[in-house]
C-alpha cells in the first residue's frame, strides 16, 4: 500500500474534494518534476509570496538564500506556504463559465526550521544542484566555507502536504455540447530551449550532455513528437 | 516620460535594489504576459498561496471564482500578495554559489475589493477571456445570470507593484574564470504545444486560427527558429 499523509483542516478541499491527493509518490513526483517554487509567507501581519529554486532530501524541501533575506528571515519566524504547480494546458469549454486550466500543483503547509549544521547545509546545496540540474555539482566548484556562511538555508518537512490536479477535455454543460464552438484542449509545456555559453572565462569547454539533455524538460525537438495535433 | 508607481516600504527591494522596476508600461507587459498568477492571502494567521487565471482592465487585476471558495473568502476580508512570473532560463555559473534563474516577476500588494456591479462582472469575465485567449470571447457562450450570480469576482488595483528581472550570463567570481567548467544559460520557455479536440459534442467545428497562432506563447515552430545553439 502506498503511504498517505494525514489529511488536516487545511489540506481538505473544501470545494472538488475528490481533486485532493494525499499519496507521498504522487506528492514527490509533482515536487520533483519542478524547479521553482513559490514561497508564501506573512511579513508584519499582511502575505507575500516570492519564487524561488529548491531541493529536496527525504521528507524536507530545502530553500536558500542570503543571511539579508527579507523572506527566509520572515518565513523562519512563523509559517510558509510551498507551492509548485505545472501548468498542462488552457481548457476551452463551450461556455465561458466552464473554461479551466490543466495543471497538476502541490501545496506544503509548515513551520520551516534554520539549517545550521555545515554538513547539512552543504548537502543541501548538492541537493539544489541535483534537483535543478543533474550532474551539475560533478562540474562547479562546491560552496567554500564564506559562501556557506553568507547563505541561510531553510528546511520544511514535507508532512502536511495535498496535490491537486485536473486533466482531460472540458466539462460542458449538456445543453451546451451542440453550439458552433471548437472545444477541447490546448497544450502547454516548458522546454528546453537551447544553451547561450557565457561570453567570459574560457570558450573551450564542450557543452555537457546534461545540459544538452536536459532531463527536466522536454527538448523543442523531443516535443515536436509527442505534439497532438487536432484532428 | 512613463508613468511610475510609486515605491512603498514594501516594494523597496532590501537586496539588489537595481532590480526593483516600476515603470507602469514595464509592470502591464509582465502581467499581459502571463495568464496565471499566484495569489498569496492569510487564512486563520498563517500563509496560503494558490495559482489561477487572472484578467486585467486599466489599473485592476480582476480574480473569479466560486462563492463557495476559500482563496476569496479568505482574501476579501484581508490583503492580497499577487505574483506574476516568467522563468526564462537556468543560470549556470562555475561556482554553485553564483548558480542564479533568468526571470521577469511583478507583485502586486493590495487589498482586494468585491466586485458586485452585474456589468463590471460580466466585463470582468470578457477581460479575462481576452486576456487568457484573445478572440475566444466571441466563440463562446457568454455567461448567463445563474453563472453570474455563482461567481465571486474580485479585483486588485495595480497601485503598490514592483516589476524584477534577472537576464544575460552568469556572474562568476573573477578566480573562477578559468575552471575546465561549461558555464551559461540553459534556456527555458513555455510553448504552445498543440490542440486536442473534445471527444465530446460536434466534432465538425474547425480548430479557431487563435488555438493554432495562440499569441501568447511561441509554437515548437516558432521555438526551432527563436533557437540560439551553444556555439
Amino acid at each position: 500500500m502506498t503511504e498517505k499523509y494525514e489529511v488536516t483542516d487545511r489540506t481538505t478541499l473544501k470545494r472538488r474534494p475528490h481533486r485532493g491527493i494525499y499519496d507521498k509518490e504522487a506528492i514527490q513526483a509533482i515536487l520533483d518534476e519542478g524547479f521553482m517554487c513559490n514561497v508564501a509567507y506573512v511579513h508584519d501581519g499582511a502575505p507575500r509570496v516570492l519564487p524561488t529554486g529548491y531541493g529536496r532530501i527525504g521528507d524536507y524541501i530545502y530553500i536558500h538564500g542570503s543571511n539579508q533575506s527579507t523572506m527566509l528571515t520572515a518565513a523562519l519566524s512563523g509559517e510558509v506556504c510551498v507551492l509548485v504547480t505545472h501548468v498542462d494546458g488552457l481548457v476551452l469549454a463551450r461556455s465561458l463559465y466552464n473554461h479551466s486550466v490543466n495543471y497538476r500543483s502541490v501545496v506544503v503547509f509548515g513551520r520551516p526550521e534554520e539549517v545550521t549544521d555545515p554538513e547539512e547545509k552543504l548537502a543541501s546545496f548538492e541537493a539544489y544542484a541535483r534537483h535543478v540540474l543533474k550532474g551539475r555539482f560533478a562540474d562547479v566548484r562546491p560552496p567554500n566555507s564564506k559562501e556557506l556562511n553568507s547563505t541561510t538555508v531553510m528546511r520544511i518537512a514535507v508532512s502536511e502536504a495535498v496535490a491537486k490536479l485536473r486533466s482531460g477535455p472540458p466539462t460542458d454543460f449538456e445543453f451546451d455540447l451542440d453550439r458552433d464552438c471548437w472545444a477541447g484542449e490546448l497544450l502547454i509545456k516548458q522546454v528546453f530551449a537551447g544553451a547561450v555559453r557565457d561570453p567570459h572565462g574560457r570558450q573551450d569547454v564542450p557543452l555537457p550532455q546534461y545540459v544538452q539533455g536536459y532531463e527536466k524538460l522536454p527538448s523543442v525537438e523531443q516535443q515536436k513528437v509527442e505534439n497532438a495535433p487536432d484532428t
